[in-house]
């Protein structure tokens, strides 16, 4: 097995960089939706509630999307955010006023429901009617999400969302198909299960640190410096 | 601050794009170690111990290069290997014959030791000397890395690596220069921190696990039949 | 502040020791049902199936009782078992004749589809007529719990049970009821929340730990040699 | 194997009671400086800084003593503290006034460093002798511990501990001696590694939690509303 060349490596990585490169047009042809989804989370920075606390951002994701949800919550607490991850160890209650962030590329009602343990997106942004004590009432909760679909369950009760389609339309030339042919491998394949959604969505969330980072008047220094600093390395930069 | 157009999102997102493109160029110049990275992961599919066991893989990172190791981590238990992420509830002792794969920028010691809770390459790799039963002996264990720089310890201490330089070299046009004024932003900052590092690396790591499907004569069903299966949505495919 | 006694340190120790040893009469009540218990694990050593391996066995809890889970889990590992817990980085698949160990004071079917992600187990379990590729069928998959009452959802579907009632009935005496009521404290709450069940959960189940290691032949020693190696402190016993 | 009666479940579990039924003579030994300890975690919520949030508390430890940092970081949230875990996705840096508490049963150097990630007390406690903006001055970090011993490392560096020594001291009858030889079983490993520790531990910090809901004019139920909201089971108190 080790004499093996790297039969389609190049290929893959072209085709999975193809994939993200299309999150350029992702954000020109949703900008507004995009804005909008920018200016729910930058609110949490200004909203005060009795007891002094800006808002809450809690991030939700399952599988690999769910380490794209821990990669954006911790450059969320960089920039000075109060940020959870549904899963961890630590997670306060939502509350009214709070941001639910979710990255779930089938946006499934099930998919979602895994993602903040089987409740319902209908019952955390359920009515006044029944303002019992005992009783979640979250109607100014907002929900954010990044999904694979404009149609899906996700998309459909988002406040504001971010779609990544990655869809799968690469055409092989001759000489490609006989590469393929002669590996026994199916071009289709390049890119597997949801990576090219995971991927372009750590890319536009990773784009959108910066942006959040000049709306709120930061430099990359005050970033470092919400960095957890129990012997980390010192990073010095060019 | 609701009235804010997106600033400088499509800059950071093109600049973090042409960042990763510069796989492609990492590929070719690093052909014949990617090769050996790859081998050595594939031998721990060979390698047969008295217990019947394959070897094991380690992942070992911090922040967000550890979500990169847990990303690719996934992939590997998909791809069918033993494999665990240091830091998390199960992680059995690493045996002679085992693999680490250690995702850091800086490649520094302490940044090696604090993955994998300050035990120094030396001393994991050290000689047949001291074959008391207290002792480790790992002689044999294979150390992988992908790290940010060709002189840094890990790079030195690995048996193969995969190196990402990620520099900071863009070139600003008049007319950017003019808007990264009016906008007080620092055009050095378009891309932050270990941003272009860890998501290269996610893509190259995302392709390398394709080259090994082939290679293992698998398919992407292969890989889906090893996922978490309980109550996960299906994937349609087109 | 700093000039507070401890009100009732000692009271809710003293408590909390109360119910964590009635342990000892839920070992005498539940005998056989425990035994069950621990021969489901100890089985899942001794199936072997088609690719060599052992059976799996897949911890399920929220919470605190999440934590009783992973130190159980860690604890399988030691005795030799291979073990993942529902919800950390690296879970394969459910395979028939399996083990899923929940731990749960309410049992509920929310709490219980909470732990492992909205499955039901009518659905993990159910019957054969539904043979097609895409469907799972998991009519050997045993079911383990530690629960809270015997007639919750998650007692009545499990295959052997351990049930830890931590009620709390204690009666104060007359000294200790004037001093709850000097500090304004409601004596009732000595224990509080899931306390009483998680760590009862929690003795029980590391008293097992050692009947199975005595129960497979193991001593201390082994459980040491199957711990993390790396960087570990050398334990010295007296 | 099926047919093995519960060999040494009584006597282990009998043990372990045993073991964690000595906390409450820990209790009256170190009072003074368990209240002390109480004493530094409660002026976390005194303590106002410039952004007018409290002090921070950050829980440390490997292994099992790491989840019974988990279980304790949990009801810290509840009691409305600020806290995070080290090795969590999210862990802000520690700034000056904030309380750093180790759990560690052998509390040595290298246990403690393992812990927060190599970093020695010494240099986290380092006077103010280098107060550029780059070093990090922490003469105001408090140090808590919970060990196995009063001379280890993480005792001398602590401004207040709780010490479980959970020595092994047990003397067999001689029936029960016969019982352990007929069985093969070494009647010093009825309580095995950490356990002891871990447990007794556990139970102190979980009375300490409701002296503190006292101290902080809490009650139960408000805990219960500091708790993850979304999706929880109703609890019914009896």
């Amino acid at each position: 097995m080790t004499n093996l060349e790297l039969n389609i490596l190049d290929l893959s990585l072209n085709e999975l960089l193809r994939t993200v490169n299309k999150t350029e047009s992702i954000l020109k042809d949703q900008y507004d939706e995009i804005k909008e989804f920018r200016d729910i989370i930058l609110t949490a920075r200004n909203l005060r509630f009795d007891n002094g606390n800006d808002a809450t951002i809690f991030l939700a994701g399952s599988g690999r999307s769910g380490f794209v949800a821990k990669f954006f919550a911790m450059r969320l607490m960089h920039l000075g955010f109060h940020v959870y991850v549904f899963g961890e160890t630590l997670v306060p209650p939502v509350h009214d006023g709070d941001i639910i962030l979710f990255i779930s590329k089938s946006g499934g009602e099930n998919a979602v429901t895994d993602s903040i343990e089987s409740t319902k997106l209908e019952n955390i942004k359920k009515s006044k009617s029944s303002p019992s004590k005992n009783n979640m009432i979250f109607e100014n909760v907002k929900i954010l999400s990044v999904c694979g679909s404009f149609d899906c369950y996700l998309a459909s009760h988002s406040d504001a969302k971010i779609v990544i389609e990655a869809e799968r339309d690469r055409k092989s030339t001759k000489e490609e198909s006989e590469r393929f042919d002669s590996l026994g491998f199916n071009s289709n394949e390049l890119v597997i299960m949801g990576t090219g959604f995971e991927d372009s969505a750590l890319l536009i969330l990773d784009a959108l640190v910066v942006e959040m980072m000049n709306n709120l008047g930061l430099c990359e220094e005050d970033l470092e410096n919400n960095h957890e600093n129990i012997n980390r390395p010192k990073v010095s930069k060019k």
